[in-house]
């Protein structure tokens, strides 16, 4: 691809999460929606019409469709997690660079396959983790990574929960075990482990250790659930994510020298002592508010 | 004792931590200073006079001498945890109320016969656990106890530590294992955990987990660790203590239907979505500040 020419997606089905992505592809200066498909053609339809595509995006009723649209560069894939190992390996197979939702595989084996066929095809692949790509996150990192001020990690605890209300736990495919099988793990304690890996400069905990007492729904996915993770160093890590629990997501860094509070992951304030933020609304769903709240307050 | 006259305290030993609680005694209208003790009788009336004890107050150069003392109704404890057993023994026989400060002892068993010392001589047993006495604690609990706006309670997580310094890992007694042997987990874990089953109403955990990894000085007291627990019912807690990280004290209660994060365990903010107090200075000494910030921000 010529670096001038925008990355032409095509997205496979039409989750509710493809909302949000479509609109972030469509306001991007370097990436167009070229094609939609869905297993019925109405709703690519509707999805495209809703969603803002231009007139030129290719309307599809099926996945594979897609996959072999010429016009089409990159697959973001928003589809449950057990049908990824096939879709996002046929995507490598058919070259289309691949942007996949999380929680990416439902074990690390599939995940292999995946990146397995990207390397064979000489694909780039990409989880969806939206918040990794937030100019803030990288700004909070700064805080974390200098040594005079923040000294050395020593501690990381992550939450991220919600309360999901009794028709999500009846009817999402997140309480699906052949559909999103990981539940409130791959929903939730997604972000709480990437937060910490974040955090700890992607290195791999020497062990990691479940928190007892899970909760389970009665097809056994996983509603709530916990676990510790620790390096060898001193550094330890706890993380709890929950469909059962109020909305939180809060990641806290401490320090030998400086703890910081990272609030929302889609918000953030930063924590020293003598120093607070004062966020007037951290449920707000503008993403873009986290950042000029945050440039407001300690930037300015 | 009756009602209407003061609880007339003695003190055994000079240790800082009998500074705060000397002030309190004093400013206290049904408690006063009545005598003080330390193997060293100059310490003893340096203290008496650094720390506004009445001309009345007796100084002795033991500490038996204060148990001894009939003008004494209960004593204060603060020696180094390893002398608990013995001198809170004593005063029980002594029939002196007793409030041992924390940890109370270095394990359950020396407890329990601390315990059944008082109890066989009919007097009082209390720990010196500041904040459990302060006005906003249960002001803190009254979010936690209406089931209509917190919900259940399902998770609690909490931090307690400070970066020591070098002086203090070298000469505390905190560090020394002949004296306040737990190290971290007695000076700052003890928080956590009775932060944890204040917001549990002290329903005892069905496990405690700890983490792994603690980290020890040379001579093997714990400079930081953590635990995990679980209560069977789908309630978890986490905590986490340590002299090696930056200054934290927070306790966060995930409910199912509100979060409640409550910093610093002697001031506190409240949070709830759309909800944040400002707090200008955390790390303030006052512990008064915490009330009437937390009465100014919220409660009018």
């Amino acid at each position: 691809m010529s670096e001038n020419k925008p990355v032409r997606f095509g997205i496979l089905g039409c989750a509710n999460i493809a909302r949000k992505v479509s609109r972030a592809i469509r306001l991007s200066p370097n990436a167009t929606l070229q094609a939609i498909g869905s297993r019925s053609i109405d709703k690519a339809s509707k999805f495209a019409s809703e969603n803002g595509f231009p007139d030129s995006a290719n309307i599809y009723g099926s996945y594979e469709a897609v996959l072999d649209d010429p016009e089409v560069d990159a697959v973001y894939v928003p589809l449950p997690t057990s049908l990824h190992l096939k879709w996002a390996v046929l995507a490598a197979e058919k070259k289309k660079h691949l942007l996949l939702e999380k929680p990416v595989a439902l074990n690390v084996s599939e995940l292999d396959k995946i990146l397995e066929a990207c390397e064979s095809t000489g694909v780039q692949y990409m989880d969806a983790t939206m918040w990794m790509h937030h100019p803030r996150t990288a700004k909070m990192k700064e805080f974390l990574a200098d040594p005079e001020r923040f000294g050395k990690l020593k501690s990381v605890h992550s939450i991220f929960s919600y309360d999901a209300g009794p028709d999500f736990l009846k009817n999402d495919i997140r309480v699906k075990p052949d559909l999103d099988a990981l539940g409130t793990l791959g929903d939730t304690g997604w972000y709480c482990t990437r937060a910490i890996l974040w955090a700890a400069d992607y290195e791999l905990p020497k062990t990691v250790t479940a928190l007892r007492e899970p909760e389970f729904n009665e097809a056994g996915v996983i509603m709530s659930c916990g676990a510790s993770l620790s390096w060898g160093d001193g550094k330890i890590a706890t993380f709890s994510c929950s469909f059962l629990t109020n909305l939180t997501m809060d990641i806290t860094c401490g320090g030998t020298k400086e703890i910081h509070e990272f609030t929302t992951l889609s918000h953030c304030f930063k924590r020293m002592l003598g120093n607070f933020m004062q966020l007037p609304s951290p449920n707000s769903q503008n993403l873009h508010w986290g950042v000029n709240q945050y440039q407001a307050s300690t930037l300015s």
